[in-house]
């Protein structure tokens, strides 16, 4: 039998689950002080829900769930592979999010501001930090049209991030609207505009020049390159200058206010930047889009936007709604780096009995010695040096006998 | 598209969420607190690894995974169902953590005591009390072939269970191999222990008379049948009189031991006794087995016992395990049912705020008040009795406004 976890999913040891537990809780608990308050809903989805949900290139990715009895043997007579499966996991936690909202919005708050933090699962090729199951913690408020809630939902996610002394971060700021707004009326066709964006983010790297250089490649209309290629070379690219060009003064405005908002709750203890070329992969956002970055590492932290249409597809009416989700795996994996140690933690001691202690004697020591340590009892091995040093070297603060009263704590301590 | 849960899967409101989030942390506490120590494998497992796993009728209840790509055309192909699915969903926590052990056993203390907490899944035909999808709470020692990791497993869990409020149940405990080895010498052939187990456990309810009719009208050998019917009806059916039918006198010793153990740390606190019918169902099982009732409710809140063989089959060398899983599902029900509240737990307040507020300054007033209360900013509805009546209802212990520096505290608190 195979010993190995699946390709692309992970066995947990004790240090790192730990670990998570305490910085899950942690951001937990910012996000219940802020009044957010969380749910759950199953890792299975129907089927049709996941396909029809804007998911982009997530929609490739589902593990799909073969149906059971008489309906397995029907959709293998059909001939149709796509008869095969009924349900399939979840590949983020937006679309159950939504399809809950529209099944239980009568019980909910109004605003709905809601915590979910689980496990959501891709059918990625296997590679370097991409997982096929993966955490994400998430918040969102749903039934608020007003850019303030982009505004709570930067200071709540950035103070989780801090609680947990996760720092030096940027957050980056944009509007999809503006930035589709400004290329289309360069030029370029509103199919091509995922495209341009790509290239277009590499303007710090590649200059005006590049940009030009690489969109001529894809064969992109050439008054259009131009039109862009110039603007970048006219100097900082500014959300006025964007802005400008962008139909709707509107949304400039509302961009603006939640730049100015969040640049004055962050106080100087963390950056928030424009960011123009900013587009967030999934389809289902309609406006603002945001995520954190750091200096020392590559990709997003975090990263979430404003869907005002995904939960109108499941209740008919529209619900305006935006969330911000924390890479969680990112996040475990750049403090366990940093060689993070959980703050006030109880310390492990060893409680070791001999063979022919009286166990329930053994327990109920270890019970009295729990106040102060998190206590295990182990049999006491026939080398005791060599057995104190490995407890020692697994973390233990200090050992406890049956025959003697005082606690022997370990040098180290 | 569907807004309903998947048949047999939960949606959880906040409530709801928030009570077993509180529970799930207190039960970690008390494990946590003894000296075990969390881990966490994938939701998927090999199906190879699945299907070799002894798991009883919980093996035709596996949601599989279909496969992808390639190998779903090479599988279509084929024209073999069985070769459709590469992976399952797991049906408890077992075996991934038997496999989970093969894996990393030299990375892991010796003995190994292990937590594990999450979500199982079995495409059981949808009922009341019965889930699709439920979580487990586990622990179990790995490496320990002595009774008193029996003992110690029970400790915990019914001081996990009194720590939550739970009380007035009685743990039942057995050895399958006991059970058995009286049957068999009363000449019921092993394939028909099961069965006969089944009517032996309603002794109670329909006495000797009703077990031998039961017994008869399932076709059993009539000189089986009369031998137990005759044992049942010379009185209680005691450990010492099992155990004399018993061929090997140690068995019943360590379950003595067990018990005995058990009884003295309960102190009173819950009752131990001997449960000569009990066997639980699944087949890793290899010899005590255990289980919690409470008498106002039907069936087992937690059940558990020894599985030495299940380690072997990954590692090639027999690993002494054994467990004790609650069933989370349940315990949270009954706490919510009997209206349970979270002790010491933070109140809500809701920061009230006009049209024209200064959002930075709104965020601002909510941070100095979450030192004493978990803070909602809420935009100020135009009927404020009303709106404050709502939040009343909805569990908020008062709230604040932007223009007045008192908070309201509702007068029912």
């Amino acid at each position: 039998m195979k010993t190995q976890a699946l390709k692309g999913m992970r066995d947990l040891l004790p240090n790192e689950q730990t670990l998570r537990d305490y910085i899950q809780g942690k951001i937990l608990e910012t996000y219940r002080a802020s009044g957010f308050e969380r749910i759950s809903t199953p890792m299975l989805e129907d089927m049709e829900n996941l396909d029809k949900s804007d998911g982009g290139d997530n929609l490739n990715l589902i593990f799909k769930v073969l149906k059971r009895g008489d309906k397995l043997t029907a959709a293998l007579s059909s001939g149709d592979p796509k008869e095969l499966s009924d349900m399939g996991l979840r590949y983020d936690l937006t679309l159950p999010l939504s399809r809950f909202y529209a099944a239980n919005k009568d019980k909910l708050p109004h605003p709905f501001k809601v915590i979910q933090t689980d496990r959501v699962f891709r059918a990625e090729r296997p590679q370097k930090g991409r997982l096929r199951e993966f955490v994400q913690c998430d918040i969102d408020i749903l039934g608020d049209e007003s850019p303030n809630a982009e505004v709570e939902l930067i200071d709540v996610t950035t103070r989780a991030l801090l609680g947990i002394g996760f720092d030096g971060f940027t957050v980056n700021i944009n509007d999809r609207r503006i930035l589709r707004g400004m290329l289309e009326s360069m030029g370029f066709a509103a199919d091509t505009l995922d495209s341009v964006c790509i290239t277009f983010d590499k303007m710090d790297k590649i200059g005006a020049d590049g940009v030009k250089a690489e969109l001529l490649e894809k064969q992109l209309p050439e008054s259009a390159v131009n039109a862009l290629a110039d603007f970048i070379a006219a100097g900082e690219v500014t959300l006025d200058a964007v802005a400008a060009r962008c139909a709707d003064p509107a949304i400039a405005d509302d961009l603006k206010y939640v730049l100015a908002a969040a640049n004055a709750m962050a106080a100087g203890r963390y950056q928030v930047a424009y960011c123009p070329s900013l587009v967030r992969g999934q389809g289902y956002y309609t406006g603002m889009v945001f995520e954190i970055t750091c200096p020392q590492f590559s990709g997003a932290v975090a990263g979430g936007g404003r869907y005002d249409n995904m939960v109108g597809k499941f209740l008919g009416t529209q619900v305006p709604a935006v969330g911000f989700s924390i890479g969680f795996e990112r996040v475990c994996g750049i403090l366990l780096e940093q060689g993070y140690q959980i703050p006030g933690a109880k310390q492990k001691l060893a409680l070791l009995y001999g063979k022919d202690a009286d166990f329930t004697a053994v327990l109920s020591r270890a019970a009295a010695l729990r106040d102060a340590y998190n206590v295990t009892v182990l049999p006491q091995g026939k080398k005791l040096g060599k057995q104190l040093g490995q407890l020692e070297a697994a973390g233990f603060a200090g050992a406890a006998f049956m025959d003697k009263d005082e606690v022997k704590v370990f040098a180290a301590q």
